[in-house]
């Protein structure tokens, strides 16, 4: 290789998920084109957000402070929280604007092949608030997949115990999708979850 | 959003070339989720770049020395260089084996529209070397676009004065690929550059 720099910084941007071998290259030139400045900017924000960025001590949001910005904000619904695998869908679901309630994220979900069990996930403390709080529903929000059915097959089993109300958000065709390309498992899924006109 | 840092941060990653706004917010999120000390490491590693490495004196590839390894290797063929518009095209050509003659990189080709002229670009040095050298043959590799055979031709027309051959590599169908699929210019290039059997 020309310059064993250029290699190392390639490596590590193919570290990065979804960065392929020839990206990595095109992004470690692309960061010996630019200013000396931005780059120290870019690795001071890069560094400062390990320093700054923590968990919400209530939902496992992610926040600058001891709790974040919607377990603070009390004109949100108390009585309901929505439990997502990942801060991402926090974001993208805020996005939509359809929902007012609370958050908890689980930080990932039940994957035995991954070994990752219920007990590695954020779950006691979702039991502890249901326990200490006045929710009355828990959406569960996770990803349609095998393990994310699983997870929310777990959930909705031990919280069965306590007085809440569980369900979980529809899944089918997307809005704008194709049944024609849709695969069978959300057919299905369509299918099963039909509701009357 | 629910954290400035990881805004900022989204932000820069959203800056680098190949990098949307939704990659970059997972990048960002991705480095949140790294040790400490990688994150540390990735950073440092990124401004040794900026440290480090160096345009070679003589050919403009880049380099940790004042010369690179290429322009100092005694071996091969100091009759003939290669011109290309970048650093990479210097790596993918090397991959190959196939080339065993110097090179010499423009940093980039004539585009008027991007306001690139002949002057901004490395030519200077590279008609001081074939002046200064024993150059037998200048093999001109520039991408085959429209601002690549730009630049090819006005390096061929400057270097008409000076007694050197110059040669441009093939375009065509690529090794592999489908003439079903190609496009117009690539099929005329392919058929106007048949050779006998």
């Amino acid at each position: 290789m020309l310059s064993k720099s250029i290699e190392k910084l390639a490596n590590e941007f193919n570290k990065l998920p979804g960065i392929g071998k020839k990206s990595a290259l095109r992004l470690a030139f692309h960061i010996l084109e630019m200013d000396n400045e931005d780059v120290i900017k870019f690795t001071k924000i890069m560094l400062d957000v390990k320093e700054n960025v923590k968990r919400c001590s209530i939902c496992g949001n992610i926040s600058e402070e001891e709790n974040c910005v919607i377990c603070e904000n009390e004109e949100r619904d108390n009585e309901t929280i929505c439990v997502v695998e990942d801060v991402r869908d926090v974001i993208a679901m805020e996005k939509s604007g359809m929902y007012k309630g609370h958050y908890h994220v689980l930080h990932g979900k039940i994957s035995p092949l991954n070994g990752v069990e219920a007990s590695d996930l954020n779950i006691d403390s979702l039991i502890e608030r249901i326990n200490k709080s006045n929710i009355k529903e828990v959406i569960l929000a996770l990803n349609p997949d095998l393990e994310g059915e699983m997870t929310s097959l777990y959930l909705s089993k031990i919280l069965k115990e306590n007085d809440v109300q569980v369900t979980k958000i529809a899944s089918g065709i997307p809005m704008g999708g194709n049944i024609e390309y849709a695969d069978m498992a959300t057919i299905i899924s369509a299918i099963e979850n039909r509701k009357k006109f």
